[in-house]
């Protein structure tokens, strides 16, 4: 029989997805689940995007440029003004979501055995993409008493070592819901620029902020312009998360070329998929706004609703649309399956991601799960008290 | 300064598109370039496709399943069985295009260091897949003389080491055009399951065949189901190699399951291109019968003209739409170069891929080129006369 390499056995299931089958199983037996799980936000995409594909004039679907087309990437550039940042299309490598601009940076400046230092709890897929690298993901702790603040520069500092190539941070953050400020962002870069690594900020959540706080973007400061990789997308600011368009943007041209290696070598990103993307770079104001005004009265909601839970911690979300909830239970992934296999009221019942995923140190996060705000209030509303009786029931 | 990988800087620059940059300069001034560089067929996408995206009713553009819907899988389940390969849902998980299959299909068998043997020349891009995930190529050298027919098997036992985890064969084949026969496939198939090896073919021009061949896939005999595994697209087969959606299907379940924890990571497949592929599946079998048709005239057309010139070898294309042609000069990328900088008829010239880039021997294939015969027959014609009369300016 042939044999499965280690990484492929070592490879951990996605935490947001793994308890995908008791859903299934739930829904089959007429329960309907609210997904508190998965960051698959419930608002229509733009009405311009969903006009240009049905609106198509072409009769061959093409290969797009690798890259992405230049009038995409000039788009982007015209985008990123409007936030400070100023990038030229030769800076940017349109890629298949966030996920392939993390795979495409993490192969081009890691080789096998070489180490990114990551605040946990972090994205889980991050430790996907980094398994598929070959890459060793080394935690920082961020602690949920401190609203997973970042955890300070000694702790960071202590883990730099021959084979650290990057500090990767993502902001504002999933599953935190944190947003780094200005001067934590300038003293992590400064961090990773003293001791030549590279800064890697994964920014797809960039609107999404709750507070008075600006979003401090890597490339605003040409300070770290050799060091910076930003990671984006148009899946959440955009609810195109079926698109599957996302981007790398560097002033380093050693790492872009490096990373149009990998792209030209996987052909070319979605052609549909980069229509819809473009024209929502051109939706109105107003469609953000609108979604942010929607994310923020729900975020309300869930803090108010989760307030009423006894002997639960949990973040303050500043920005993205996630939280992360310290549950008075041992094993937080069990009581996920419980509201799947053992729970409901009124047939509907709750699926949450168990936070360990979000970890890489062992142990840590095991009574802790991620929710995402990415329904109604309504909804949210329900989903909570589901939770709120779930645990009486499962505890009691 | 932070540094590149050494993947990053060893990883080759696609010889299909590393003359681009010359291309676009002939462009700008103001030569048209016909392209036989890249496997992108002239021929429309199936109207069903086009109609389907056009005819979307979705206001929200959302994830699809990490393997695709269950409602595709199953659609080319009924795909299969029309070509004597009886796998179901299960068996499949759909990708970004047939190079995101070879990358799962690599990570979930190979670790660092681990091998695959290739005979070559081979679809280059497979030396980026390998070289993203650390993988070696080990390349046995097919003939031009022999028409690129399998190499003996002892040359492919003589490289079996204990780190050799597969054999990979692309039938038919691109760059050679040659088609495999049905005792080919079986005795090298035999040879990795001797070797507990999984034996991976690429079939995404399974239907692209033009004599009397009859295509024998690695899933029809259930002898090699724990060693097989399938690589697939939509792209050539129904023109829709912008949609970015192929597949791996596999009756190996430890195989497919650790596929699918990669696939988890990057979260879904395109959504709009799933719906364009899964319509292309139900297209009328005349689509599929006039597009070969089309290829098989394109086929003739440039064994004539080429058999017009001089001091050539050429491949006889049995299948794919490629040839290699073996070249009166010592550097075939020098002289596609001169094509595209210092050489036209009538203000047109022609792209063509270097060769070497399809081997992974050191000097092989410095003399030859491959061409894609995806234009209609007039431009074939008109390309393949800009070659013969550049050669004798070239060479003379």
């Amino acid at each position: 029989m042939p044999t499965i390499s280690k990484k492929g056995i070592n490879i951990p299931s996605s935490p947001i997805r793994k308890l995908v089958p008791y859903a299934d199983k739930a829904k089959q037996n007429g329960i309907d689940i609210l997904h508190l799980n998965i960051g698959q936000p419930d608002i229509k995409s733009p009405v311009e995007s969903i006009n240009a594909i049905k609106d198509i004039d072409l009769e061959l679907l093409k290969y797009e440029y690798s890259q992405g087309s230049y009038e995409f990437r000039k788009n982007l550039c015209l985008y990123y003004s409007g936030h400070n940042i100023n990038v030229s299309p030769d800076d940017i490598i349109t890629t298949v979501g966030a996920s392939e601009a993390l795979s495409f940076t993490m192969n081009s400046i890691c080789d096998p055995g070489d180490e990114v230092i990551i605040p946990e709890p972090f994205y889980a897929n991050y430790n996907g993409f980094a398994h598929a690298s070959d890459v060793k993901v080394i935690p920082v702790t961020s602690k949920i008493e401190d609203n997973f603040a970042l955890p300070s520069l000694e702790s960071f500092e202590k883990k730099i070592n021959k084979r650290t190539k990057a500090i990767l941070i993502c902001n504002p953050c999933n599953p935190t819901g944190y947003v780094y400020s200005k001067e934590e962002i300038i003293s992590i870069a400064n961090l990773a620029k003293k001791n030549d690594l590279f800064i890697v900020v994964d920014e797809v959540y960039r609107e999404f902020i709750y507070t008075d706080l600006k979003h401090y973007s890597i490339l605003e400061d040409k300070m770290f312009f050799d060091n910076a990789i930003l990671i984006d997308s148009t899946s959440k600011r955009y609810s195109l998360c079926g698109a599957r368009i996302g981007f790398i943007v560097s002033k380093n041209s050693n790492f872009i070329e490096t990373c149009l290696k990998f792209a030209l070598a996987r052909l070319s990103p979605p052609t549909l998929a980069l229509i819809a993307a473009n024209k929502a770079l051109n939706s109105d104001q107003k469609y953000i706004d609108g979604v942010i005004s929607e994310y923020s009265h729900r975020r309300e909601v869930l803090i108010d609703e989760l307030s009423k839970i006894n002997d639960i911690e949990f973040s303050n979300p500043m920005g993205a649309f996630y939280s992360i909830i310290k549950l008075p239970v041992k094993n937080a992934e069990d009581f996920a399956k419980f509201l799947l296999t053992d729970f409901s009221i009124n047939n509907e019942s709750v699926m949450v991601a168990p936070a360990s995923g979000f970890y890489s140190s062992e142990n840590n996060g095991e009574d802790e799960v991620r929710i995402a705000f990415v329904l109604n209030s309504e909804r949210i509303k329900r989903a909570v008290n589901i939770i709120n009786i779930g645990l009486k029931e499962y505890t009691g």
